[in-house]
């Protein structure tokens, strides 16, 4: 089980009572935008999520390739400022749900309006509009006949990909987001974390008794776990997890079990760019941010490569298209990864080169006997000094990611100042068949996470503001056409509210799309999703009682 | 004396048998770029070079006022990579050549082709050329007619300003590039380092004996060393320098006595702008880089805002001028600082603001008795710790920066990696009339330093290559000739290159712009310049003997 952050609980709550207009957009002016080019709108939009990725891992990665410009340098247009509503480094789940909804949320959410508000330029929240669940560009895109799809190299539950299909009071809420997720109707969805959609014995496994990749076939999907098998695929409803828990890194993965996420990155648009009214698909490279934690440069050169050669795979059909915009950003960076190095770079990138896995890749085989040739064979430490070797092998016992990064870094010239997420700003990376980028949006080259969401609304032609007084709606809201309302819990791992008013009844599970009726499934618009005891519901559902 | 970053000697010498046609430019693709705007030409560049600036430190200055966004985050527009010839992570010297020259040169070298080239992408040098002095964008502005300026809050020898106006094997050669500076024709200096121009006991005065504002008054120079001589100043001519060496930090400097680098600048402009020609001004944040060495955030926040401030001016002018166009690049980064805070910002940016000056500030009154009170008072720091206070008693008696900014960046989550330079791209930010911008001129987002000259270059029309050939040449030219050349060291620090055919005689004083014959002084386009026993020469030098 990889590291994830340790969640921060928050002490203080702080809701105002304005609507959340504007919503963190310092520097938001784009509509007036006098230059802006005309030709502005696309029917696609690929949004690439590079988690944890710092500029200076991006210099790494460029200097492992011998100092040859990356593909994404061509593409580099702006920073990206990423503090969350309570935070002023934020984490991957308000990064994200910034992204996938226009608004900055509270740290370690998913996708619901924040109830703590402590930081400037954001927007407050109607007190009956704490925790509500946030419409995501994915919801809008699906409601306007778009095909949608999400590819990473996490488990699909990690935070990035659930803040697109998922609300979640807190990111570590993994069984309802899978259940979400398989009931949020996107057409592709390829990555890891199999695991999370059956029953078993496992922390990952399902504790509901659900077997979810049923619910998927019964759904209409193909239900896809190697390689081959995506390969192979003929249709264009698809899931593919390839591994019960995260997918390889990159460097490590055996290239016939596993896809790469560039393989994947272009699967997802073969599909997707069948559906004649455009489609939206969000690209995780997953675990920059997991090797930033570990402070495991390796890992870091490995992803960031692995994601630029998905990065090119998407600008190549964009271009070729003519009308889908590229983009790519980070959450936040991750573990403060400085380069120093006044020594020739000739030798650098050769002892660079020799380092050919990633931390995780030797951990299950590395031991007393053997370490001094695991470190030569896969990253070329041939010479470890005593206190080193004594190092290593206290690593052995503890974690063994950071050791090895110091020694290799000590090497190369690189260093880490923490173990956790950083503030600077990101990267925005972006192609536009028109030149029409998110900094001439908002008219500035810095600009704020939200922006990035409603340039691509801008872009689209897609309405998340619209979307957000209609999609989800209080439950409440049946107690003024006069109905009841109570949960059953008979099953407690899948509870039902169950709405009666005369003789209707209405039953909504929790997690999932559909409304039960008179022996009759209807599928709805949104999830009925529960956060803190308080039940939102899609607003086609308030519409079945009378 | 402030801290200067430590000369690394080469041991290995790589010199190539091709011309350094193209040195540095993976990038460069500008003059095909079909999406450049056609009315790219302007009269005037302001260029700001940022010293040591990373993009973290942006991020700290915005925060310290409360995350409002900064004048240069609408203009930030991409990333420039900084390697020099021999190093990954260069210094001052060879970041600032590449912007004044148009070339990458070896670290510590000042404005001359390289002797050593270990890094990729550097054009080679004809053996002939090796350390030969590069023209500078203020050479073809000079010899174009336009007016040259260049302003700084370091001393004028630092490594930036001396790039623009002199040559050297090593930066540290003060005494010269101080005397090259004088005749270097350049048209505004405003700065530091009033000490480097007359005689005197102290290690920054003179040892030639010269007093050299002097010379500027006899070239026709205003020379005034406080504010008000500058504000009052009516000629279009001048150089203040005001402190015998750097000046203090915005933070920490007397209004009466010195000027900001704003008010520097805006005079600056307001001078040069009288020349219908146009002008280049190049105007250094000096300090960034020095508060990055000694970890000091304060420091960092200081320079970085009085930045903003002097760019917003120089911006100011542009957009109302309509035929000048703005820059700013840092040479490097320094310190590897990073924020890590996941507390509320509200009390974080009230933590920041208790801070009001520099360590340099309190160095000379900081004691056992007072120092409580004096880190009470100037940094909020009113609750040490006994560790703490044991840690300052410690820094009071070797260097006390790098421990305020520890004990207050634990307050503001600030971290330093590193006590110097770190390799990352460093941030462009750009203003143009007509939008094009040295992204645009290369079709990248990232760029390489040397683009930003050849971006000049391009948008004035003024062409450095033409002058590569003509403007320095080796004296041994003059053997060809059928003269005799010999050093005369009668006054050992005012060597003088004597030149002799049949009658005539013709005397190059060295590190100045003149020729003495038959008595009589001419002014030569370019300086005397003597490199490792070498002796380069304005080529008009050569035509004064028949």
């Amino acid at each position: 089980m990889r590291k994830k952050v340790i969640g921060r609980i928050c002490s203080t709550v702080m809701v105002c009572s304005l609507l959340a207009a504007g919503n963190g957009t310092t520097y938001a002016s784009g509509a007036n935008n006098s230059d802006a080019p005309t030709n502005k709108s696309v029917k696609n939009v690929i949004l690439f999520i590079t988690d944890g990725m710092s500029l200076s891992d991006v210099n790494l990665a460029r200097w492992y390739q011998g100092g040859q410009a990356l593909a994404m340098d061509k593409y580099f247009s702006g920073l990206v400022r990423t503090y969350s509503t309570d935070s002023l480094t934020t984490d991957s789940a308000a990064g994200a749900t910034a992204y996938a909804t226009g608004h900055k949320v509270k740290s370690e959410t998913v996708s619901i309006l924040p109830d703590r508000i402590t930081m400037p330029f954001v927007g407050a929240v109607k007190p009956e509009d704490v925790n509500k669940p946030l419409p995501t560009i994915m919801d809008a895109a699906r409601m306007a006949g778009k095909s949608t799809g999400t590819v990473f190299t996490c488990e699909l539950t990690d935070a990035t990909p659930a803040t697109f299909l998922s609300h979640a009071y807190t990111r570590d809420n993994a069984q309802s987001i899978a259940e979400q997720m398989v009931y949020s109707g996107v057409d592709v969805l390829l990555g890891g974390g199999s695991g999370y959609l059956v029953p078993g014995k496992e922390d990952i496994n399902r504790k509901d008794g659900e077997d979810l990749t049923k619910i998927l076939k019964s759904n209409g999907y193909e239900y896809v776990t190697d390689k081959a098998g995506l390969m192979n695929s003929k249709t264009n409803k698809i899931w593919g997890l390839f591994n019960p828990e995260a997918l390889d890194a990159d460097f490590d993965l055996n290239p016939q079990k596993q896809p790469s996420l560039a393989e994947m990155t272009k699967v997802a648009i073969e599909k997707l760019s069948q559906n004649e009214n455009g489609f939206i698909l969000m690209v995780e490279a997953s675990q920059i941010d997991w090797y930033g934690h570990d402070n495991d440069p390796v890992g870091i050169m490995s992803e960031t490569l692995a994601f630029d050669k998905a990065f090119k795979a998407a600008v190549d059909f964009a271009e070729k298209d003519g009308n889908t915009a590229v983009l790519s950003v980070s959450d936040h960076a991750t573990g403060g990864l400085n380069m120093t190095n006044y020594d020739s770079t000739k030798d650098l990138v050769s002892v660079m080169k020799k380092a050919k896995h990633t931390s995780y890749y030797i951990e299950g085989s590395i031991n007393e006997n053997n370490f001094k040739k695991v470190l030569a064979d896969n990253y070329g430490l041939s010479d470890l000094t005593k206190e080193e070797a004594d190092q290593v092998r206290l690593g052995m016992k503890d974690n063994l990611s950071p050791v090895i990064g110091k020694i290799l870094g000590d090497k190369i010239g690189v260093t880490f100042s923490t173990d956790d997420h950083t503030s600077e700003e990101v990267g925005l990376f972006a192609y536009h068949p028109a030149n029409f980028k998110p900094t001439d949006f908002v008219n500035s080259g810095v600009i704020q996470n939200t922006d990035v969401n409603k340039y691509i609304q801008e872009v689209t032609g897609l309405n998340l503001a619209q979307l957000q007084d209609t999609l989800y709606v209080s439950s409440d809201k049946f107690k003024a056409k006069g109905a009841t309302i109570t949960l059953d819990k008979t099953d407690k791992s899948n509870p039902v509210v169950v709405v009666k008013k005369a003789d209707q009844v209405l039953k909504l599970p929790i997690d999932k799309n559909i409304a039960i009726q008179d022996g009759k499934t209807t599928k709805l618009n949104g999830l009925t999703v529960m956060i803190k005891d308080k039940v939102w519901i899609s607003q086609d559902a308030l519409d079945l009682i009378l």
